[in-house]
């Protein structure tokens, strides 16, 4: 951004790209959204420490930071002791990363590479890739695909990805959200009717037909498209599973493209409201195979921690009675939007199951339920 | 949008329309986003009045009604004994406004037409155009673009446009909300010290260099961007002045894409710090030369009117202190953006002058500034 003349970014080779970087990459353009970024002590923390306690890892290697930003994984990497880091950042910041390499003493270890991953030519293989790639439900913004096309034509065999693990989990909850949603949602309704008169007395006009698109507008804004939320431990109302365990030396983008996972989870609570169930991530870096840290470190979104991801709420509307020891049994299937790939669709499928007196095998109390959610 | 499947739109010839589609068509295609705009009884009154009480402009004829939204010009314009009405609408909206006709009592009169003005293809010429295409400072959202093309390929000659004519305004200001952007960047520049303290004490890192580069980020969008307000007339500390008139049936593409003009205002309160021009519009519907409207409407948009264009201001960074009596004599340009043809830019050059006691002609009391404003 300049008063000077306006940036128009990297000339872009078709227009795709072009709206690619409007719509996706300008915020990260914004020192201000970088040191939102910064300030997260959770992320920051992270690789901090997965990098500068496992120098053995870095010393004398060559690094790649994919999307660097700002550029500070490609100085930590420099400082641990690697040979040459290379950081490639499509925006603007590329600039500032140069700058802060420099002040950081390790301007001539950090090449800082003005582009697009997947249109970079690098002199040589890489020893390690270093990114920050995580979006909301881990694999919105679909960044980790620069990240594979990064590892499969850079990374030398056997080197070390970092992260090297991820982990996509959800729980069920009874969330203090959902009344607030629910309470939204009466309040818009309650307003259109007024709306209605208005329109009807002032401007000679019935809007009436419009009243059940307009419930179902909303319905699916204020309940069926995931809200960002921190959610407090207490609000878990039974186990969390695992929709997705990715080695990133190994997984593939069929793997994050279209995520299906069957799952089963135990209400650990007394009788309770099930309203919703939350979303969340976990990374760890523990290097590759051949070159393990010997500290490794992991990087946790799950409820209660506070980062900037803070974790993802899907609601159950209307919501479900539970009881404790009631058994959860479901799939998801988590797709990419056709307009827009780097957003997603959920799909819960779910059955609540249970053990009454007079059946001693697990026992559907309610019919199965599909739910389906836009993650934007 | 819809749970069932994914709407994309209308089908794209080519990725540019995409891109505008997805950037600018998306809200107007929220009920929700329509309903604000219904609600803005400034701007309702206005054409509903110039509608329902000049219906001898509409008996008998033919009517377009470019960007329709939820349809309800195309209903009062049936309602006022149009003989048909075409209303063009790029979004899924059209499906409302349809529905909204017929319910209204004039499905046989209304023809929703989905797709982009430019191409549709009309059975007929149109003997009046209604379209409500003003944006933010009128011009945002280049809207009236569309508007153009109806009227030169549809229009019968010695047809009427509805608005038949614009005006931009700007008046200077002595502005509540600068003190408070003010106050707001240095805030965010007193919590750079904080966060270079914690990059440098917990991470390890100086980030010092980006202090300035920071400090220009934030000053452009604090002080530098046309800021949405709702000015009190109490601010305006001098003379408003006129920078576009248009006659709708007239005028050209030219005239839009680059606005040029001089201006002189005079301040007209005591002593005063000037800190921020304010600038909004005015529409008159007057018919056209040969049908011209018995009961001709305005909609002014001018400080102290609530409608939901507000006012823009452009703040005057530092301020200047004015006294009652002095000139400004200046010019401006208003362009578009580049990456965003919807976006523009404001540039605005201007001196202070006042007659002294020594001099009995105006002089400049400082030199001559130019200020460089983004309209986002």
């Amino acid at each position: 951004m300049s008063l000077d003349g306006e940036e128009a970014g990297p000339v872009f080779q078709d227009k795709e790209k072009a709206l690619d970087f409007a719509n996706y990459f300008c915020s990260y353009g914004y020192l201000y959204h970088q040191k939102d970024m910064l300030q997260d002590r959770g992320r920051m923390d992270a690789y901090r420490n997965a990098i500068v306690r496992n120098p053995g890892c870095f010393e004398g290697k060559v690094v790649l930071d994919v999307g660097a930003g700002s550029g500070v994984l490609a100085i930590w990497a420099a400082k641990a002791g690697a040979k040459r880091v290379y950081a490639v950042e499509a925006t603007s910041m590329a600039v500032h990363a140069r700058r802060l390499a420099e002040q950081n003493g390790v301007g001539d270890v950090v090449e800082i590479l003005e582009g697009y991953m997947e249109q970079q030519t690098l002199p040589e293989k890489v020893d390690v890739i270093v990114s920050e790639w995580m979006g909301y439900f881990l694999l919105r913004e679909s960044m980790f695909d620069s990240v594979l096309v990064a590892r499969d034509r850079w990374l030398r065999p056997g080197g070390a990805m970092y992260p090297s693990h991820a982990q996509l989990f959800m729980a069920p909850l009874c969330s203090s959200l959902y009344h607030a949603r629910v309470a939204e949602l009466n309040e818009e309704l309650n307003h259109w009717q007024e709306f209605e008169l208005y329109m009807s007395e002032e401007n000679g006009l019935t809007v009436e037909g419009l009243r059940e698109s307009y419930s179902k507008e909303q319905l699916e804004y204020l309940l069926q498209s995931a809200q960002w939320c921190q959610i407090p431990e207490r609000e878990c109302i039974g186990d969390r599973f695992c929709i997705l365990d990715l080695d990133t030396h190994t997984c593939t983008k069929e793997d994050i493209t279209v995520v299906k996972s069957d799952f089963t989870t135990r209400i650990s609570h007394p009788a309770a409201l099930l309203n919703a169930f939350g979303g969340w991530f976990d990374v760890q870096f523990c290097g590759s195979e051949s070159d393990e840290t010997p500290n490794p470190v992991e990087l946790t979104t799950a409820p209660s921690n506070s980062t900037h991801w803070a974790q993802q709420v899907f609601f159950i509307h209307p919501p479900q009675e539970v009881e404790h020891g009631d058994v959860i049994k479901g799939s998801i299937v988590l797709t990419r939007q056709k307009v827009n790939h780097r957003l997603l669709w959920l799909e819960v499928k779910f059955t609540v199951m249970r053990i009454t007196l007079h059946n001693t095998e697990l026992q559907p109390v309610a019919p199965e339920r599909t739910l389906k959610y836009k993650i934007d």
